[in-house]
Order: C-alpha cells, then structure tokens, then sequence
C-alpha cells in the first residue's frame, strides 16, 4: 500500500509517499480502507514544525479521514466489515475532560490518515452517515468537532441569539451551518463578494466585508440593533481579536480557536474595549469522541453536507497541503484516498 | 368599557361582563387596548377555584393579551403610543430565579387581559413582533414561555437530540416549534389521525397514537434506536408519567407541567422503570420577563407563527372558557378584543 | 489465596469462602492485596438476587476495597508495586456521561473485593491518600462517590445554602461530610439521641428526630425561616419522599439514591406539595472515575476520615453481610483483608 | 447632615464636605444612618475621571456604606426602622443579567454613602447580619460581591481544587476567605513576609513571594504537583496575566478583575502559553441583588469576618481615598459614619 510520512519537518517536501506493508489488525484493532483525506491548520503546523505538541517521527500525518472497515481484530465489537467510519481526533479521549495522559492525537504522536490504510483501536472510530460521500465523511474529525464544540459546547447558543463566524475556511463554515441548524441568526464575513453568495446560500443572515470595513465591529453592533453578538467563534486570532471584543454583546462568548500567529504573536485584548464588557474568552480543542458522536448524529439527522473548496488525488497531497497554506478557501480541502 | 370580573369562584358562570371606566395611566403606567386574549389550563383552574395562588376579588382574569399602547404615565420610558405589547406572566419577575415577593400573577392576584382596556407597569410589558397578528400575539404570554422554558430551558437541548412531545394543546404544539427551531428531532403524540397530520406539517418527525398503543414508551424507544429520547415535556401528568419514564433516555431530562389531576392525584414514579435511568424530574411556572423576550426574539427571527384552534368574539368569553375545558384542541384558544 | 464468590442467589449463604491460585497480572493489569473491603446496599441486592443489573455466576463479590500493588503486567505505567489503591465502581466509565457499553460494575458483572489478591486492568484503580487507614479507604468507592455525585455534582451548593442528610448509613453521613467540607449549612436526621450527638460531633447544624417528628419537613423549614433546603441527598426512598418534597425550597435540589423499596414501591409524589414548588429531582448511580480521583483530592486535602460504624475479619464476611442488612448503622460496614 | 458631594473631577481635591438637609424619604423609600462606609478601586477611577461611567454631576462618593434605618416612607415593606442594612452596588440589579436599563451604580450615577444620611429605594437595600461592625459590613457591597461573583459564580470551585489570589487587596482577601470557606485549597501572594502570615492566618494553604520569584507561575505548577490551578482570581491585570495564564491549569477559570491600566494598557495574553492550554477568561461586574444576598447569607451562616486595613474618620474622607491610593493594603480601607 501507499502511505505519506513526515520524513522531516519544515516544509511540505518533508511528506514522503511509499510503499509499506498493509497493516494487520491486533486484537482490539480495525483496518479501514481511507477513501478521503482532509487538511486542517493543524497539519500545515505540524509539517511546518510549529505545533506545540511534537509529532513522532515519520509519522502518518492528518487527523481526517473517512473510510470502510476492511479488517478487524479477533475482539472487535463495535463494528463489522464494510462499516463506513472516521476516526476521533483525540483518539484516547472518549467524554468528560482531557487529561494529559490522554494526549495522543491522530496524525501527530499517532499515525494519521494520509495512507491507504489506517489501522486503528476500535475505539478510536466512530460510523459516519450513510447520506455523505466519503469526501465529505473526511472533512469531519478536527474541523467539524471545532466548530460543533464551538457552537454547541457545554452552553448552546439558541434561537434568537446571534453567531457571528470569520472568514471562509473549514471551521467557520462549519460553524455557520451548525449555528443555523440551532436556528440562531448568523453574521458571516468575507473580503470576497463571490464568498459572501455563498455563505448567504449556506444560510447566513448577513455577511460583512471585513476588507471594505476594518471597523467591521460596528457594523456587528448596527445589524444587532446595538447588542453585540452573542457568540464569535473567533478563527482570526491576533489581527481580529480587537474587532472581535468590540462585536461582542454585553454577555458575549468568544470561542478561541487560533491565539498565536505565524510570527508568534499572542493575543492583544484592547483595554477601553475589554472593560465595557462581561465576554467570556474560552478555548476550544477540537473535542472528545462523545462530541463527534454528538455531530454525526446532528448531521445525520439533519442530512448536513459539509462544504469542500476542492479535492485532490492521493498523488498529490502535497498539492493540497499547499493550496490549503495559500488560503483563501471556501469550505475544506479533501484528498481522494490511493 | 366592558370588561370581565370574576365575580365567584366554582365555574365559568363566576365570569360577568361590566361597564367600567377606562383607567388612567399613572407615572410608570401604560393603557392598552387589548386587541385579543388567549385562555390558558391555570385560568380554567383559576374560576373552578382549584389554582394554588389565591386570586383576587372580583378579579379581570386572563394573562394573555396582546394589544397596542394607547395612553403613558408621565414618566413611561419604554414605551410610546402605539406600540404593539403583549404582558409577562409573572410581572414582577425580571430575570434569574422567583422569590416570594415577586409572586404576582396577571389575572390571579392581579387584573388580566379579559377587558377592554388593560393597565399596567410599562415594567410588565414587552413588545411583540410586528410578523404576528393580534390573535397570534395574545398566545405567547402563558403557553408559550412555558414551553420556551420547558424545550430552551437553562440547559437547552441540540440537534442531534429528540424531544418527545403529549398531546395537542397550546404548550405541546410551541414545545415541538421551538424544538424544531432549535434543530432538534420531534416524537409528537395525539390519538387523533388528523391532528397527526397536522404535526407532522409543522415539523414533527415522528407522530405516535398513544390511544391505540397503551405502551407507547416502547415506541418511542424503537424511534429511538432502543435509546430513548432527551426531553420530554410533559404536559399529561399521573396518567402520562409512567410511559414518559419508561421513554427518557438514560440521561433524560422530563420537565413537568402538571403534577396533580383534577382529582388531586399526584405523580407515580415505576419504581422498576426509574431504577434503571439517570432521568431528571424537573419543574417550569411560565418564566421570568428576560425568558419572554428572549422567545419573542427568536419568534421574531424566524418568522414563527403560534397555532390557533378557534377565535371567539369577545362577548363570548365564557365559551371559550367552556370550549377550552373540553379539551380536544389543536393550539390555543383566543378571544378578540371588544 | 482466599476468596469469596457469589455462588448463590437469594440469600448471604450464597457467598462461599473458597481458595483459589493468586491471580497473574496480564499487560496492562496489576495485582492488588486487599487489605479492606466494605459493603453497601446494592451489595445487599446483589446476593438477594433483586439488583437490576444481572451479576456474573460466581462473582467475587463488593465494589469497595483497599489494598497496595503487588504485581505489575509488563505495560503497566500508571502504578508501581506498593501503590495504595482502590477500585473505581464503574471501572470502564472514566470521565462525562455513562454510556450502555461501559456498564462493567466491580463485584456484579467483573470479579470484585471480598477476596485476598484482586486483579484489575490500572485503569480501573485510583490511588487514594496517605492519611487514610485501609478500613477507611475501603468506604470510599461506593458510597463515597455517591455522596460527592450528589452533593458536589455538577451544579455544586454554596456556603449559604443548607443541605438535608436522612438517617446515618454510609452515603448519609458521607453527604454530611462533603457538605460541611464545601461551607453548607447540614440538617441532617436521626431517630437515636446518641446517633444525634455523633451528627453533630461531625459538623451537623441541625439534627432532626424523625421518629418522634412525623412531618418533620415543618421542621426543616422553620430551621430555614420557610424557605426549606437547597438540596436534599434522598437516601430513604417511598417512605420519605413526601416529607423530602415538602422540605425543599421553591428551586430545592432532590437527589434521589433509592427510588424502589423491598416490596417494589416506587416513588409517589403528593400533587398538593409538588404543585407549589419548582424542586428538581435527579438520580445519581455513583460516578465515573473522574468523579472518584475529584473526591479522594478533597479528601486527601482536608485529611478528611469516612466514619465506619464496624469492622468484621475476612472470615466472618458473611456476618458482615447480616449485620448491614439489619440497618441501623453509623457509617460504614468494614471488613478487613484475609 | 454632613455629605461629601464629587464638586470636580481629576483629583481627591474635587470631594467637597458640605452641609445639607437630611433627605425625607418618599414612598418607597427608606432613610439610612450611614456608620460607616469603604472606598473601593472603582471610587478612586470616579474622582479620577477615569471610570468607564460617567458619573452624575456632584454626586455623593461610594457604593459601600452600612447603616440602620432611621425613617421609612409610607409603601415600605422590607424594612423597619433600627434594621442594619447595605446598599447594592448596582441598586436595579436585582437577578439574573446585568442589561442596559439597569446600569445605575451608587455613588456614580446615583448618590451613594460618603455622607450621613442616605436615602435609597427599599429594594436597593439588604439586610446585613448581626455579628458584623458597621465597619466590618461597611466593605461588603463592591469587593465583597466580586470576589463572591469570582469564586462562587455561576460555576463554584469544590473541595479538592485550588484558587489562586493575588495580592492583599480587598477583593483578594474576601476571595481567599470564600474559596476557603467552600472548601477549596488556596495559593495567595504578596511581596511582604509580614502579610504572608496574616495570609497564613487567614487560611492560605500556600504564599508565594511575587516580587521574589518573578516567574511565579513556575512556582504555582509546583504547589500543584504540574497541573496549575483550577480558579484566579486576577486582580492584577497588564502585569500579571502573562504569568496568571501561565498558571493556570488546563481547564482553569481566570476571572479578570482589572482589564485596563492606568496608563491604559489591556491584557496582552502569551500565544505560546494560550495555546498549551484551555483556560477561560471571564470577567465579573461585582454582581446583581441576589448575588449579595447569598453572600450574605454565607457570611452570617460562617461568621465571617472580612478584613480592615485602617479606619478613617469621617473628617479624613479625602485622606482615606490619599490612603487607599498608594495601595500596599491588607484589606479594606473604612470610612467611619459622621
């Protein structure tokens, strides 16, 4: 079988495509068929060498990936052959809270998803819907857990509440559709007037372009008859948060989903800003498989189909990797499995 | 004007209609023409003289009406002429949790809507949305704070999740729109093959007959995948109770409406069924102003609109009274103003 | 080695003291000395045969015991031998919601304590404080756990607030601990003078006769000025839930521990009493290990000592056994280790 | 009577002691002989010109005073004369959440304390125990309730975790008092060894030297074995949040008291520690009615004692507001009644 590893870290180049033996399943353990793969920020980090937690060497990179149970070890009991699965991004992390001992991730300490086939304990995957393509299955495990937990988290947002969502990528769309399935009003932004159809054919409320208006803040208040939103999930990070703190209403929520930059920087929270208002900042990572499952039921049950910007072929996964870094994306960029 | 007193307890008969004057607002108060009201299950207690809170002498029943604001105390801030208000159940209750003191109720210890011209602290209004007519409006007050806070609560369901609703009168039908609105899945139940129609145009997912199959919770379970579901609001009582335990996911939370019948029969809990659920009994009395507003917010935003069985003319309140007490409804029954 | 099993429903005669090899620790698998155990009431059910949850034929029976590491499987990483540890109830349940597939209950569907040498994957244990002895570690488990799930929980009571403990069993007296530990205000309950002075001695407030004060819940709100108590750790079941009811206030908290009596009673709810307040019902089936590794940090911290009312030899288990079932106890039945 | 009325803003220099009649109370209203009062850090903003509110023109200093009731008006009810009572800072506040409407503040948009009589809406006002002095309940009303709101808030800390406090202010001494009196273990800091013991006294568990240990955060990981703590109560602001995030454990709470410096600096957070852990940053507004009725329920039922650093005369107001400027406080700065 073909499979990706992170020979070196730094850049793309360091993703090497060979030729391995497919993987036996042991005891407790599945082999699944990837059909598609997803990037996330996260793994431009990782190649990159930037991400906090050191990956193990020449590891299977990427957290996403949707597929078909093809093997199972002699113990299995939660799935059969042909199950249609992906797999939890904290693999280890079943509810509750994590902890350090349940740090492993997918793609990362773990092998990853960027291979034809993965070999997983079978308590590390969860059954996708029946209604999505496997390039959609794909895009599930690290973004669409972010955003779920984001939206819905331990406090859900409700109805006649406002969501407001940044830019275009994986997560903020996820979020807008989530945020619309809970039936709040939803204030999406965008520098590009193609974008802003879209997101408005996705559900949004109203969409402001933030390029045409950096004090976009006000704007948020205006379109909230002067309250604030309710929620941000803030994808910016530093370059947004000031806006962001200034869009939020007395009570607002600010979901953290990026508080570095590439340069480092961490988070400038304005004090004139910050002490006329109670917002709450909280982080978000990712989540336990108990969140996935909760998604994939609501996806389910709502026939959701989640947004790709574009596929690639398993042959060019660094490709991917690289028009995902270039940015200026609509929805997820999906890898076709080998 | 003409206005209704309930001038003896024991039955609707205790309702006359009287010539009064029409108030005069003091400082703080607005006068409202009330355009329509609607009769909720606590106002039929009220007149047969079995409701828990005493009401007042010669009281001006009903708390729900909606009309326009026709004349303002001098010192009246938040409202004008013309305004289009509906009242908060509990007045006195702004936000947070009821206190003793706050124990004022519209149309129980304090005069109602069954009038002409109603007056009231422009601090027990909230104005209404304009997508609504005045019949719809005058639903909301009672029935629908209750089940906003039954379905959204302090601990609000999500999609993914299934609410079971009993039954088809006015605070079932708002819990499965707002559950819908919230994006979660709806069992509903009714013996009647029309009125399961019905629910199923305004959304419900599921419609049981509870009349052809006693067991019922066992179908909600096979709806379920054998899980059970969420939320129940449970508007039936002692004779409900039992399959809704029986229904309650492991983790349900079933919210109580009714918790005596007519013949003071409380809530028998199966000792067998609850030994094996986690299920939580909670209680709801309508909500606090902070509760209908935010309801009013989300009816606003989307657009929704409350179901009405029948319209009566003012001069026949005590039929509606009378037809309401005989039950077999789909929604409210409403009253125009005089 | 020594070990109880379970090898006969219906009565304690059915534990049989039997030998047996000591137990290899496989992997991920220590070996544990018991050097106490302790008994609670599904103990009790269990040997009756009247749990809701089947036992394994020939169970080593109890959930609670105490003891230190001897043997290590080779992948063991959380122990090393001479550890002081105990069992966690639900030994698979480790964090969030209980789910169907983690129902493993020590000593019901997985060998348990009453034995010399017990054999546990390390996930399964926690290790507990220094400052206590292996009687009082042996009570913690079970009832410990109980009682922190139901005081602690998820919406913890605050100084200011009053709880109310009914009787001296275990979770009784656990309950008051934890409650005094976190600033409430405890009435708790007794029909003995001299259990009374124990009460008090352990921080109670108030302690009420139940025996002589048959509508004690009057009581209970006179020592609060009429409001009644926050929360109430319900471990009396049909028998006392009218008066546990009438003793909560307007937003009382009512956790329920036994919710079915011997003769299969299930709870009834007076209509007139439950009609005038907005009391929360809730149950608690222990906790997960989360729960249990939160409890042993306060109690390490406040060197706190469970109360055990007597400790029986390894031989006479099943005195122990008869002993707990006759009831009137102070705290927790000890056994100690072969 | 003697007032203190803010005659200019910019300086201590602008607090002006006048003669004027002692008010009459209306309706509603109740009449307070004001014994003693206290100056918060939000009071020294106000003369300052700096608070974020502006205040009413000439107003009357301070939100905190305690006093008896001398005179009621005709409609009062909660109330009698000889009552010792407090004010509330935000007086409309009464439950739930803050809104615009109810944004009045004592002693900034509404006169508040620093006089001998003052008058105050009979719901403005709360009944305060009788084991306090007049100085002791004269330092409840604004740090009281924000170290209560920080500690207890929406979700309290529990026995077994720990609070760190910063500094010997009035708003961190009470937080050390209430995160031990609900059970809690406690980290405080100061640079001083003599207030160290005084800390010591008053329950801290540890007491880090700030000034001594310039990167403390490390010292605070160590205190938890690693792990950080679970609540801060981040009366710091610019200069301490860098090593308070730092602190803080993987799901800490950071409650941010002071966003903003003198020299107008916000809150810089560390990307690379932010984006090691989940910490959330809330921020708290001292609180509504409710919150300071169950502070002071909790007081009454511990018999707590808050903490005085020095009593002024009523003469030396503008010496205490001097005082409490330089700061170096262990406790709270008291005014005493004229």
């Amino acid at each position: 079988m073909r499979t990706y590893r992170l020979k070196q870290l730094g850049s793309v180049d360091g993703l090497v495509l060979q030729e391995e033996d497919v993987p036996e399943p042991k005891s407790t353990e599945i082999v699944m068929r990837v059909r598609a793969m997803s990037v996330n920020r996260r793994d431009a980090f990782i190649v990159n060498g930037a991400y906090p937690l050191p990956s193990q060497p020449n590891v299977v990179p990427l957290s996403d990936g949707a597929g078909e149970v093809v093997a199972l070890g002699s113990a299995v009991t939660r799935f059969k052959v042909g199950d249609r699965v992906i797999g939890s991004y904290w693999p280890r992390w079943r509810d509750g809270r994590l902890t350090p001992d349940l740090g492993d991730q997918l793609g990362c300490t773990i092998d990853g998803m960027l291979t034809e086939y993965a070999v997983l304990d079978e308590q590390w995957a969860v059954a996708v819907s029946e209604h999505l393509s496997w390039e959609e299955a794909a895009t599930l495990t690290c973004a669409g857990v972010t955003a779920w937990s984001a939206v819905v988290g331990s406090e859900a947002a409700h109805p006649g509440q406002t969501v407001l969502t940044l830019g275009t990528g994986g997560v903020a769309i996820f979020a807008l559709q989530f945020a619309k399935m809970m039936g709040c009003t939803v204030i999406a932004s965008t520098s590009r007037p193609a974008k802003a159809e879209k997101l408005r054919a996705l559900g949004a409320d109203h969409v402001i372009d933030y390029a045409a208006i950096p004090n976009w803040a006000e704007t948020v208040r205006e379109l909230t008859d002067g309250r604030g939103v309710d929620l941000i999930v803030e994808t910016g990070g530093p370059k947004t948060i000031g806006q962001s703190l200034a869009a939020a209403g007395l009570y607002g929520h600010i979901v953290l989903l990026s508080v570095i930059d590439a340069e480092g920087n961490g988070l400038a929270l304005p004090g004139q800003v910050y002490s006329r208002t109670m917002a709450t900042l909280s982080r978000v990572f990712v989540g336990s498989r108990a969140r996935l499952e909760a998604m994939c039921a609501a996806i389910g049950a709502h026939r959701m189909r989640p947004v790709i910007d574009r596929v690639f072929p398993f042959a060019e996964g660094r490709e991917a990797y690289r028009y995902f870094m270039r940015g200026d994306l609509f929805g997820k960029v999906v890898i076709q499995g080998a």
